[in-house]
């Protein structure tokens, strides 16, 4: 099945808002084996949507949109698209109904008068049911089969819609029964795409049978095996024979696999050992903190930690030496030593880890440029401390410091202490 | 001017990449009097790109593409684009060399065969300098004027190209001649959307012939004032105008203007009151430290912070009463006192800020559901407490409790102490 796409909203083509809903959509039906082969966006004109939406179904009679559903006078999508299938309006009294009922007991008002023409629909559609808001999709076909799927262009809504109501529709409609696009990716940090390449040997550009992409982030370089041209079991089975051979590979190499963030990795991997952590941060102030506690649970894991980020605090809440500061200065080994010492001790933590750098974008120096991050890992037996050249703005070196914090955390606390 | 534009790659198309491009491009190109009629996104495949840009050339003559400019076989902007105006490749001797001088300084090693296709270009094409990256963008134009311009897909590359040679071109045609689509939005937070609009009065709806828009996010309601049909002289002029109208009747509820942060407005207000900042942070676990030291610069004011965490930290590093978390919970109005005055305290600064509260999904009861979060600003005059209850997923709920802050922060700044 290929399908077109089409995003309505003025927000949309003026960038006032960044089209993630264009994205998930594609992902998704790509998973149930719809072929997304084009993609539109249009304002909220009626004439303008009409045009984009009969154009895609020249191409392949089958459109799905998002947007242009809600209450107000710019929402023209039922409209425009009702007159491209030469259908009038009429008004759906079960869903006024329910209108009605829905604010009654929600906002306890009645339904203001404006959003009655929610309940407007074309002639000879179906309603997609929406459980996550007021509007619901259209469902709109003709007699040759060509049809136009509505939905919102809420985010939340969307989505909600698309699992509960038109994913199952389209695969039953065929969807499933073709060729599925999917793929898994494995999630690698502090190594290079060549290096990850030299590992991977003869599988560095694919295995059974899939093709390899290297994608480098901030985070690291995720490695990704799409299946094309399968049925769905069959895809998913060479992923996972595809997945199992890369990480036999690469072993400790990958950390997780699709949205894994990192630290839940680090803290699953303290669960285990039944240690716990604390850190102490400069540059990064707060940051690796933020990142481990996103992690639903972590306070299993995570003690807490000092923002040191003026000297005075590396010294009174961190016990750093004031001459350490004067003779190193404040990203450097020695004093990022004492500050993973002084959080892990003075937290009473398993751990300690601690960052300091240049951050930038001012700051920096020829011995010590902006990116300049030491790192420093305290544990009871012994310390450890590294210094990394981050590229990148403010935001991306601290991001990247976080990172490399997390990662010298899962390496080590595997062996306890 | 009216154009289309045309992004390209799988990667966009299969929902691997969030198309942020398309936003970028649709803003600065509104700005400068340019009007996108409607955006269309193709895979890799030649035909695909040539279909798309075919299309588009029809309705506007002028089409703006991103993507497929790089050096491997995927790379098929070019090429398409050429067979479309009937145009060969040819050989660009002096980017052919440009390209092996930059590997030979830069990389330190000679131009890869397949990287020297990066000097193929449409014949007749001009060369649209690229001071951010290898691919220099492409101009592409036919006897009875109707272009296409190509961009590189990398946003960094594409947003520099753009600035420094696109809009000048594009100005320079006429763009700038025409009307433009400008807008200013003036950011408030802790006010809802009718209380603004109650507050505004006869200005509601819109002032200085411009309209308003409200755009609520977890950050607070934005106002946005679109000034469209005028030359960009009188837009900037109406835009004056209409801003101070809403400012004069919002005053100190408008904490800044486009893309500000509430935490640089918090250091500057901080800073001209020579105060320095201390967080004492438990839910959010460092995200409001992290907020605050995005700001280059934030050293002049903020000092640091503890993260705590566990309830152990609050009592060692912040001098909560072990009896008052016992009697009060730890998200209570005297434990968040206790924490707000140990981190003003402890960390030797003017103003401590603290922050707890059940950011969920789990930890929630009847009394303090979900989101229920106690924020406590402690100066040397006296302390302050307010609970607010937060709306939205962990993350969201964690990022509303530090605007939260800062927003206290900033109302209380300006009497010191």
């Amino acid at each position: 099945m290929r399908v077109e796409i089409v995003t309505i909203g003025d927000e949309l083509l003026l960038g006032h808002t960044i089209d993630t809903n264009a994205a998930h959509l594609a992902r998704e039906l790509a998973a149930i084996g719809v072929e997304i082969v084009r993609r539109a966006t249009v304002g909220d004109a009626a004439d303008d949507i009409a045009a984009a939406v009969g154009d895609a179904l020249e191409r392949t009679a089958a459109v799905i949109t998002t947007g242009g559903l809600g209450p107000t006078a710019d929402d023209m999508t039922k409209p425009a698209i009702a007159r491209l299938f030469g259908r009038g309006m009429y008004l759906h009294e079960p869903h006024l109904e329910w209108l009605r009922e829905r604010w009654r007991t929600r906002f306890d008002r009645p339904l203001p008068k404006s959003n009655e023409q929610q309940a407007m629909v074309p002639e000879g559609s179906t309603l997609l049911r929406n459980d996550h808001g007021s509007a619901p999709g259209i469902w709109l076909e003709d007699e040759r089969g060509r049809w136009v799927a509505m939905l919102p262009g809420v985010p939340r809504e969307m989505r909600g819609m698309l699992a509960d109501v038109l994913l199952p529709r389209l695969a039953a409609r065929g969807g499933a029964r073709g060729a599925v696009v999917r793929s898994r990716a494995l999630r690698t940090t502090g190594i290079a795409e060549s290096a990850l390449a030299d590992a991977l040997g003869d599988l560095a550009s694919g295995v059974a049978g899939l093709p390899l992409a290297y994608l480098p982030g901030w985070e690291g370089v995720d490695l990704r095996l799409t299946a094309r041209g399968m049925r769905a079991e069959e895809a998913d089975a060479a992923l996972e024979r595809g997945a199992a051979a890369l990480r036999d590979r690469l072993g400790d190499w990958v950390y997780g696999e699709g949205p894994d963030d990192l630290a839940g990795a680090v803290i699953g991997r303290m669960r285990e050992a039944r240690a716990r952590l604390a850190v102490g941060e400069s540059c990064t102030g707060g940051m690796l903190g933020a990142r481990i506690t996103a992690v639903p649970g972590s306070s299993d894991v995570f003690v807490g930690g000092v923002i040191a980020y003026d000297d005075d605090v590396k010294v009174a809440q961190l016990g750093v030496h004031a001459e350490t500061l004067r003779a190193a200065g404040a990203v450097s080994e020695p004093v990022v030593r004492e500050m993973a010492r002084g959080t892990r001790e003075r937290l009473k933590a398993d751990f300690g880890v601690a960052i300091t750098g240049v951050a930038g974008p001012g700051g920096g120096t020829p011995e010590k440029p902006v990116g300049t991050v030491w790192i420093g890992l305290d544990g009871r037996a012994h310390g450890d401390a590294r210094r990394f050249n981050l590229i990148g703005d403010r935001d991306e070196i601290r991001r990247r410091a976080t990172q490399a914090a997390l990662e010298m955390l899962r390496r080590r606390v595997v062996r306890r202490g």
